[in-house]
This record gives structure tokens, C-alpha cells and sequence, in this order.
């Protein structure tokens, strides 16, 4: 038997990629009563027994894919005459990860850990162990295209993997922005590896094809449909450290994409964005209702799933103001003078509870940084702030 | 003596108020240590302490506010004839969430229960025990200012209060959405209740003071000083059941506002906005970091303040599809339909694990609706959602 691009030397192995493969071609993807019975009887058991017309409670058999049930062999050299290797438990390209669907409880009819993925592209989906789901709304907006774009970059400029869905919007921008950062991106797909979907992105899914990694449980030839499109939102879940979810509507496909990464225990993020925006409600919800953390840029993406010290975001705190370089005493004594009527060293030593002549020191060093100045013989707040120039120095009132 | 507005009738009580009073002019507002030793030893003694020179290790006595501190009662009484009546703990119109403030540590030189409040305005204060603050950046933008008004009015609606600062930009929107809705609405000021700033809002203030409610822990003529502003910030968080954020930069005063009313266990929301904006940078960082619940309407953040049951949001979930309204064994069917190449009735049967003469009925009831239709012999999904006119089948991947 051929293994056809899978990397195994073991023979078990290859046969065991054979029964999943028929297996594959006979039911539908992502269906956890075939994963179940799979990964207890295993899948030859459950092959021949699904060929001998097993009854499983309504688990399709499809016609039109017999030959790949029944000659899975000749169907896999089929499928690696294509470019695509079906990746199997126990092989060293599959993703460890992906054996956490096997113990979430599925959801409708969605669950459980793939019989098998075919994969296309030179990218190792061992490589991307490393790796962050970009999702959201194929109807995005300009503002949802741009941030899912520079957080994707952010995200490959770290050395981490970009995967997404490939569709419309969000996807699209998610996998654009990490090409442009000259990283790494996988597209998930839920028809066959071997086909495009949506049509209109046929160059960037081919682009992916050759330079990166597309992945998909349905058999190849295999049309997206929409059970399949829930397959495989769990899919871009699982393989991932943390989602992202960039603009979603209320009800949207991303949100099933981010509650399978919430059942699998990953990250789930969410980008905020106008409250008035039907466009980031579903986000919103996320973050209101469904444990999703607020990320504004990459470096908190990266903060999250990363291992615990490896990366530290610089905490955003606005611009120094000139304040703030001023000792905690010049602090103390710029507060205590005030704002319009002067007054003197000794009111000015009182309210600060500074000696006098201290004060007296502090208040010459901070008439020269243009704090404060003399009125009379007392001391009073600049008109302005130095830091600030044209601001007055109410604007801390904000 | 005259109680000078206050509502007590227990001279005890006015003899405390004017000691406080006293003590307000001597002090600045929100100094904790003050307010601590007012606490353990009376105001009584505090005054007269002070009056004779106890030393508390810095405290300002004003020299300019003599006369208040040697006579308040005329000093009352001339507050009383601009309008203001002082309140303090024990009158019936005290309002007992301020009591909190006593308890909460205080943060640099801020903080402690007031000594008292000047109150100017037909409304009692102890009438906004239901009540919101509504806050932000005073550059806030177009979206700022509109969700401000719009959160404000849902909350004035519901019959709770608005509080604010009266400071332009989202405290001004807060303020106008409360008023545009018929509601109550007070704005705590750092300068005296008898002033007005900033002087642009003059009419919206005066208008306040006339209908509603100004608030100031300062002395009636005092200035906006920044450690007002400051101190103003904990009365705020202190008087209301929670704070909205909406639109903070980094390290602006609003935050000052959210970080007193975590301090003081008062629920903390936040307003997302775009991740590109500056003026929501300040509110995100609430929200990742602050401990800030999301807000995106009126109805989230009552049901965040009202009592458990009191107030339920109606689960905001997108339009309601035409396919929602199948029953559940219609919606089993019709997703066992295939998107293009029909499928007969048994297929259609086994794959929707239903007993292909129910099947039938419901293909026939699933046609009448226009979600499917017949090719050939078998049956396919509908070119268009009927729901959505114009939207093919698809549009459930995104």
C-alpha cells in the first residue's frame, strides 16, 4: 500500500489511514457518532463495518463516494497525484492539538477528533503548534479589514501562525496581513483540499496552496455545505492556541468559531469596535457574555498566548507629560501651589508639608522647568502647561 | 443657631454641622487625614484643634477663609441665602453611600467620607441612591458624545439618575441625554456649588441648579483646583451604584473616576469603541485590565445595576430567521438537504436520521416555505434564503 504522502514508516499506521479514509469518503466530516466509534473500536472495524452496511443511526452513506470507501488506496494516490497528503493520527505532521475534540462534547451534530485531514502546501501542520486564529465576519468593514490585517501581521512578525477560514472579509484580511508581514498562514477550508472556495479568492487560496499550508476534513472533490462550514469552525479552534474574533454580526459563523475555542479551553479574544456597529455586536456579546478578552492590538494577542513571562506587553500609559519626570518632592510642592491667587512659601510649605526651605529650592527649580510662577510675593500655576504648550494646566480636569 | 437649609431639627446635629463646616474652610476637601480624625475624635474638637494651631502635619489653614472657620453659622447662612444648604451625615437628605468612602483607603492624598456637602437644587441627594455616573474624556468625539446621550437617556428613563461632572465633552452629553429624556440628573462639582465651570456651560449648569442638583464637597466660592478635581472624582464613584466610561484616553481623569469606583466595590462598565481611536484607549485598558464589564446600551447597564431579577436585558440575538421558526424536526430535515446535487428521500431520510415517510411531509411543508425545492426526482436546497431575498443559501458561512 501506498501511504501517499503521509510520513509514516509503520504499516499499522498505513493501514489504519486507509480504513480512516474510506471512513471519510462514506460519512461526514466532523460527525462525532463515526469519531466515537472510531476511536473505540478503531477504524477498521468501524470501515468494514460501515461497508457491510452498519446502521448508524442515519449516518449517510454516500453513492457517488464508493470508490474511495472501497479502494481507499487507489483514492489516496488520487489524492497525492494532487498535491494533497492525508495526515493521520500517530503521523508526525499531526497536530497534537487536535486530539483535544476528542474529549469536548460535540454540539449538535459537530464534534469529536477528525478521522483525518488533508493538507496541501508545503507549510508542516506540526509547524504550527504555534498559532492564533484570526476569524470574523465575511460582511466586515473597512475598519475591521484594517485591524484584523495589522493584528495578523503582528501576529506572524512574532513567528506564529496566522490560520483562518479564507472567506470574505475578515478571513481574507487575516491571512493578507500575515503574507504582507512575511509570515506564516493556513487557510482551513471546509470543502476539499483541492478545491477553491469562494471562487474569488482563488489566487490567495492557490498562493497558500504553494507557499503555506490549506487543511480540510472533507474529502477531496468534497463541496463546502453549510454543515461542513461548522465542521470546520472547530477545526481552526482546535489547531490554535487563542481565537480572535475581529467584527462578527450577532449569530455570525465566527461566533461558532469562538464558542469551539471556548469548549477547548483556548484563548478567545475579542476586538472591540463601535457600539453602534451591527458589525462588532456579536463581538461585543463575546466580551459581555462569553469569557472573550478585550485585544486592541498584536502585542496583547501575543501576551495571552503565550507561555507565562515569554512575552510582556509594555503596558500603553499615553504620553509622559513633563510631570512626570519631576521628583515625587517637586511633585508634591507643584501641588500644593495654586491655581490662581498666589501664595506664599510658608502657605505653600504648609499644604505640602514641606519645610520652608525646601520649598524654596523646589519652587526656583520649577519656575525655570515653567510650572509655576511669581506673582507678588507668592507663587502661582503657569498659564500653561510646559508640557502642554497652549493647554492649560485644567486640562488633567479630563 | 440657624440650620441654614440642613433638614435636622436635633441641635446636636446642627452644632456638628457647623463645626464640619468650620473645618471645611480650613481644610482642603477629600484630605483623608482630616476626614479621619473628624471620625474618631468629632468634629468639635477637630475644629476648635485647629482653630488653636494643632498641627496636622501639613494641613493648609486658609487664611483667606478665616471667617468661615471662626463663624460658620454666619458663613451658613450666607451659603443658605446664595442657595446652598450644607449637608452632613445624620440629616435625612445625607446620602448614606457617601458612609463608604469612609471605610476605602485612601489614595494619595484623596480620600475619607466629606465633611459635608454643599447641595444646591430642588432635588435631594438622598433621592439619588439609584443612580449612574456617566463619564469621560472632555475631548471626546462625535461617537463618544452620541453614545453618551443615548446611554444616559435609557438610564434617566428608567427612572435612576445620571451623574456627571458637567466637564465638556461626554459629561456634558451625559447631563443633556438625562435632560432630553425627562430625567433627573446632578453634576458634582470641584469648585464651589455656588460657581460655575466651566464657564461655557454656564447655562447647562445654571439649569441644573434650578431643576435638578449641584453637588460640592468644596466651600462655596472655591475654586477648581486639581486636587478638587481629584477629590471630586471619589464623590462621583462614591454616590452612585456604578460608573460608565465613555471614551478615555490613556491617564485621563475619567479614569480617576473608575479606578474610585472599583476602590469603592461600585460596579465599573466601559463603552468599546474603535481599537484605532485614542479617546477609547483609556476604556479599553479599563476593560482588559481595570475589571470594567463591557457596555454597549442602555439596557446592559441597568441590568448590571439593577438588584438581581429586578431588570432583565432582553438578550440581544440578531433578526430572527425565517429557519428559526422551523421546528426543531424541520430544521433536522432541512439541513440533511443537500446545497446543489438533489438528493431523493431516503438519502435525505438517512442523513437527517428520520424515517423517510415523515420526510416527505416535511420536504413538501419545507417547499411551501421556499427552502427547498425538487430537481428531478430528489430535492435541493432553495437558490435563495427565503427570508433574505436575494442572499443565496451561503451566507450562513460567514
Amino acid at each position: 500500500m501506498s501511504t501517499g504522502g503521509g510520513r509514516s514508516v509503520d504499516p499499522c499506521l498505513d493501514e489504519d489511514r486507509l480504513h480512516r479514509l474510506g471512513i471519510a469518503h462514506l460519512t461526514e466530516p466532523g460527525d462525532p457518532r463515526v469519531a466515537g466509534l472510531v476511536d473505540d473500536l478503531g477504524a477498521a472495524v468501524v470501515h468494514e463495518g460501515l461497508l457491510r452496511g452498519l446502521d448508524l443511526q442515519g449516518v449517510e452513506l454516500d453513492a457517488a463516494a464508493r470508490v474511495g470507501a472501497t479502494e481507499p488506496a487507489r483514492a489516496l494516490e488520487r489524492a497525492h497525484r494532487a498535491g494533497l497528503r492525508f495526515v493521520v493520527p500517530g503521523d508526525t505532521e499531526w497536530p497534537a492539538q487536535l486530539d483535544d475534540l476528542g474529549s469536548a462534547a460535540p454540539v449538535s451534530r459537530h464534534g469529536g477528533r477528525p478521522l483525518g485531514v488533508w493538507v496541501r502546501g508545503p507549510l508542516g501542520l506540526h509547524e504550527i503548534a504555534r498559532s492564533v486564529a484570526v476569524v470574523g465576519a465575511r460582511a466586515a468593514t473597512t475598519y475591521g479589514t484594517d485591524v484584523a490585517a495589522r493584528l495578523a501581521a503582528g501576529v506572524a512578525e512574532s513567528g506564529r501562525t496566522v490560520v483562518s477560514g479564507a472567506a470574505f472579509g475578515i478571513d481574507q484580511a487575516a491571512h493578507r496581513g500575515a503574507l504582507a508581514a512575511d509570515g506564516r498562514t493556513v487557510a482551513v477550508l471546509a470543502c476539499g483540499a483541492d478545491r477553491v472556495y469562494p471562487q474569488a479568492h482563488a489566487r490567495l487560496i492557490e498562493h497558500l496552496a504553494d507557499e503555506h499550508c490549506l487543511v480540510s476534513e472533507t474529502v477531496p472533490g468534497g463541496a463546502p455545505t453549510r454543515m461542513r462550514f461548522l465542521s470546520r469552525n472547530r477545526l481552526i479552534a482546535a489547531l490554535t492556541q487563542g481565537t480572535v474574533v475581529v467584527e462578527a454580526a450577532l449569530r455570525s459563523g465566527a461566533l461558532n468559531t469562538a464558542n469551539w475555542a471556548g469548549r477547548l479551553h483556548r484563548h478567545l479574544m475579542g476586538v472591540p469596535g463601535p457600539v453602534t456597529s451591527a458589525h462588532s455586536a456579536g463581538v461585543h456579546q463575546l466580551l459581555r457574555e462569553g469569557g472573550a478578552l478585550v485585544v486592541t492590538h498584536a502585542d496583547e494577542v501575543l501576551e495571552v498566548v503565550a507561555p507565562a513571562g515569554e512575552q510582556l506587553t509594555v503596558r500603553a500609559r499615553g504620553e509622559d507629560r513633563a510631570r512626570d519626570r519631576l521628583t515625587h518632592r517637586q511633585q508634591q510642592v507643584l501641588e500644593a501651589v495654586p491655581l490662581r491667587r498666589a501664595a506664599d512659601d510658608f502657605s505653600i510649605a504648609g499644604t505640602a508639608g514641606v519645610a520652608p526651605l525646601e520649598v524654596r529650592g523646589t519652587l526656583l527649580k520649577l519656575e525655570e522647568a515653567g510650572f509655576v510662577r511669581r506673582e507678588g510675593t507668592g507663587w502661582r500655576l503657569a498659564d500653561h502647561d510646559p508640557q502642554l504648550p497652549g493647554q492649560p494646566f485644567l486640562d488633567w480636569t479630563g
